[in-house]
């Protein structure tokens, strides 16, 4: 394989890497969720943690039945197990990444794991 | 362990989210590189895929001597191996998220992982 892989993304209501990029550690999507809308299902996964970056709007992580109040700048690990629905606000779209990788898979990382 | 954890970030140089989020299958940093400056130093990794994800500006990624030019909306997978030194323009800051994750660690994801 490659060493490196590219891809440029838009606006879209939804945008997964993982194939496209040829991930093998995380599934990593771009999310656009409009003003008043929400994922239109309660979620929780089998093995893995998911990772979400609010990168703009704001909204409301229902996560086991607590509502989290979510902004642009928050970063919110939820594990796998966690039964989560994401709303946006009434007024303004939710922009976010979801990162999604297996729980307790990471070993060394950053100085740990890095060749200088 | 709780089963869901949040904070909130800044413009900062840099954020790292593995320990305050208390994060077992990644370590994700937020990174603001100044115009006209650089990462000091070329790395590659053990054993760890990285995924940068370009939230705004625009710069090169240097991947094994080949010059990649990146933007926002660019995503780029390297492999562990990969040597990687990243640029900002001379004009605009480089914001970027990167993602470390154990190379060939995902096994199931979305559909094949979720419980809906």
């Amino acid at each position: 394989m490659k060493n490196f892989s590219k891809i440029g993304i838009k606006e879209d209501a939804r945008t997964e890497l993982h194939d496209s990029l040829k991930l093998t550690g995380a599934e990593i999507s771009v999310n656009v969720l409009p003003a008043g809308t929400s994922v239109p299902f309660v979620h929780s996964h089998r093995q893995n943690e998911e990772i979400y970056i609010i990168l703009r709007g704001e909204g409301t992580a229902v996560t086991d039945g607590e509502n989290i109040g979510i902004k642009e700048g928050d970063c919110l690990r939820l594990s796998p197990s966690a039964k989560r629905r994401f709303f946006a606000s009434a007024k303004n779209s939710l922009k976010y990444i979801c990162v999604q990788v297996k729980a307790d898979s990471l070993e060394g990382y950053t100085t740990s794991d890095a060749i200088i």
